[in-house]
């Protein structure tokens, strides 16, 4: 690690990156590759002997690349976005330079205390409650994944109950969620021992607007307390992974206070939106929850990875997830005059993470990043009314967001051969690598899922996507 | 995101870590701010309108450095190192530029596919047994930490015997390790609900240098089977966190295969050792092992977090944590085809690790890896020997990777009056800012640890940080 050979070999890979952002629209958007493909062109061993950094770029080209595919390309419109930028970038930079990893607050004092700094930033941003920030009983970690949130939160809850009731209780606990909630709910109960006849998936639907019903809860929890059985969690979720459905907070909350439940609010995609003070709204009655999620590294211009967790209690945190060894006792943490994030989380090393979010607020600030998520809506918006125009497609559930859901109407409007065409549809435009869409299923219809949030999307690639769309389905449907 | 943006503001970054590394000795290598002393420096919101660059750096420079513990400067031995180096700091950059989220094997082929690759070539370095490799029924996996690692394999350790047994059998489940086990698995146990009581935490010593006796845990098996209780899963650990103490695989291996329970590797440290043929002796036995894992990114140059996991039966980690939700169902997942490794793992989204690891490998080759590893240990017997030289001093453990523990020894050479100067001696060398070194308690006795691995440290950096020792050490004992 010599100081002037870094500065020489990491200038070069600037310019690669650089360079591959500038031909970012030249590859396919999906990769179209098949299975295997790496491995005829690898060789089986690692070198024996340094190989030059310019035949690990040339790899990089013509192996690599072919095998990615490129979420940060304009015409990326697959599942959530996954945002990078120079700022988010740069913060990865540093983190990666600085090198250290902050377990405990004694191993970076820095790592510890501007993620609680950065993390009140966006709390505040966001109007979250005063009870989530640092400066009380609870607080911000950032987290891997949305998946880890929910995780460490759910154990929280778990550990709080079975403390009272004791841990032979666990087969008595039961969660909450509706069938719209992300799969990480049901990873998380599978994990922490939650039986998975106690994981009550409730069904939402097209009335309500994919919407988790208040009363299904109630009567849920209600039944399952007759039954001798012992609620412990609520997950709700605002922006749901299909269609941006949101659920509503002020009455889940209630109902989960007044049976004393755990209240998690994942906002993985939406909650980037929430900083604009127009769809503020849809995080209403965020002030009952007892945890709040939402990922920066989807829709906020930082680098992945980077989710964003506020409790209101983080001792219930810290009494889930906290050891105590003798080899990292130091006299701030015994003391109790530190946070040590290593007991927020199941890992036990952390990354320097909080930096490229302070770079990202710096760099861009709440004006322009407000313009940000603006300017996607309004993408989708546009791309929405597209549709609109063409008869042989129809919006499927309305938008929110950024994210449209949308379908094909076959000639004969029965589902099954709704759902083929869909599919097919689906399949054919992906496979031009011009764009990629993803896809989901509602009340048994297969609908493709068009989500704006590419940094570098432009009004000229939703028109471009539209078309793409239009020649496949007439292709498609010519052929019938 | 402006391609020309990017590269002029990269390049800036690239300059500024460059310049950190240059004058990384520079900096007290512990920090020395206080609690709370982040929150004085910085505002308490996000900005409204936009920072330039230069302003942020200022502010890393001047805020935010004074609280980093320099993980990377040459006078850091505490704990275990976390290496940076120029190859995997180029990985980083790469992998965050192109900021892709490989979950499943069609959201960017090449990381899937790099990662079993580069998994293969390092089990190859290793010369772990042919059921590690990518090419059967088992494979290797990136995780994040170590932590992850035992969390993971636990899991399906618990849901392979709970599928037969049912899953109200959880309270009976046991779990064996040694007191010098690290306490991931702790928490990996609390995670996933073995009960406590149900942790058998056997008892190392002196005699057999901290390492897990074969017997002890026959023993507690056999007796845990007498009471009706279930044994699934055995962790052994080759170079433990407190003393590098290595557990004997062959026997251990043979044990947990007589009784049919989960046989976990953590190698956390030590693996990187063991591709020195003259160190590979040290992980005989783990053909027995169903789980193998060591951390790239604490002595094998790949910027955290890099931390490498074998299994034998993949099917049985996929089992315990796979989810298949329609939005991310597609044709190479349905139909088998490939790997998806959201399934061997704890979060959903996943970073494209495996390029770090790659390009580690490449370009420093294996000669010169294990040249690396070679000249840590050589550095840490010079340590052992200098302290030899001093009679006011002793090695407490024998050494046999590049971990030196040590202590001083009071003119009353009580434990206790022992115990408190050689804590005296940790916060005196501590706080001079010029080396930072760590500790731990073995059998009642507090020990100072003094680990070689960071890349930059040299001979003279190790004869500086033994004269520090030694003059702190003189001042104590003269003040007694």
């Amino acid at each position: 690690m010599d100081a002037e050979q870094l500065r020489e070999n990491a200038h070069k890979m600037v310019d690669f990156i650089a360079d591959y952002y500038k031909n970012i629209e030249t590859f396919p958007v999906l990769s179209q590759v098949e299975p295997g493909y790496l491995h005829k062109l690898l060789p089986d061993s690692a070198p024996t002997h340094p190989e030059p950094l310019q035949d690990v770029l040339d790899d990089v080209q013509a192996k690599i690349l072919p095998g990615v595919t490129h979420w940060q390309s304009p015409d990326f419109f697959a599942y959530y976005p996954s945002n990078s930028s120079i700022a988010g970038f740069l913060g990865e930079m540093l983190s990666a330079g600085i090198n250290m990893v902050g377990f405990s607050w004694i191993t970076s004092p820095a790592a510890t205390e501007l993620e609680m700094i950065v993390l009140d930033w966006l709390a505040r941003i966001l109007k979250l409650p005063d009870e989530f920030l640092s400066t009380g009983q609870g607080g911000g970690v950032i987290q891997g994944t949305a998946s880890e949130a929910v995780l460490v939160v759910l154990l929280a809850a778990r550990d709080n109950v079975l403390r009272r009731v004791g841990k032979d209780a666990l087969g008595k606990l039961v969660v909450y969620s509706s069938d719209q909630t992300h799969s990480a709910l049901q990873k998380a109960c599978q994990i922490v021992g939650v039986h998975p006849e106690n994981c009550r998936v409730l069904k939402s639907d097209t009335h309500c607007d994919y919407a988790l019903s208040p009363q299904s809860v109630d009567e849920a929890i209600s039944s399952d307390i007759d039954a001798g059985l012992i609620p412990i969690f609520l997950c709700a979720t605002v922006g749901t992974t299909s269609s941006t459905a949101v659920d509503p907070l002020l009455s889940l909350g209630k109902i989960t206070k007044s049976y004393g439940i755990w209240f998690h609010v994942d906002a993985a995609y939406a909650g980037s939106a929430c900083i604009c003070p127009e769809y503020r709204h849809y995080i209403d009655g965020v002030e009952e929850a007892d945890s709040f999620n939402m990922n920066a590294h989807k829709w906020l211009l930082t680098n992945f990875d980077c989710s964003a967790l506020w409790v209101k209690d983080r001792s219930a945190l810290i009494q889930a997830l906290s050891t105590n060894p003798e080899f990292l006792k130091n006299k701030a943490s015994q003391a109790n005059m530190v946070v040590d994030y290593k007991d927020w989380q199941i890992p036990l090393g952390r990354r320097f993470r909080s930096l490229k979010l302070w770079m990202v607020l710096r760099l861009y600030g709440l004006d322009n990043l407000q313009s940000y998520i603006r300017n996607h809506i309004a993408l989708a918006k546009h791309f929405e009314e597209l549709i609109a125009q063409d008869p042989r497609f129809e919006v499927v559930s309305p938008r929110k967001f950024s994210l449209v859901c949308f379908r094909l109407l076959p000639p004969h409007k029965d589902d099954d051969s709704a759902n083929k065409i869909n599919h097919d549809l689906l399949d054919a435009v992906n496979s031009t690598g011009k764009i990629f869409i993803s896809h989901t299923v509602l009340s048994g219809k297969y609908i493709l899922r068009f989500a704006v949030g590419a940094p570098l999307t432009e009004e000229r690639h939703i028109v471009s996507a539209w078309k793409v769309l239009q020649d496949e389905a007439s292709a498609l449907l010519s052929s019938l």
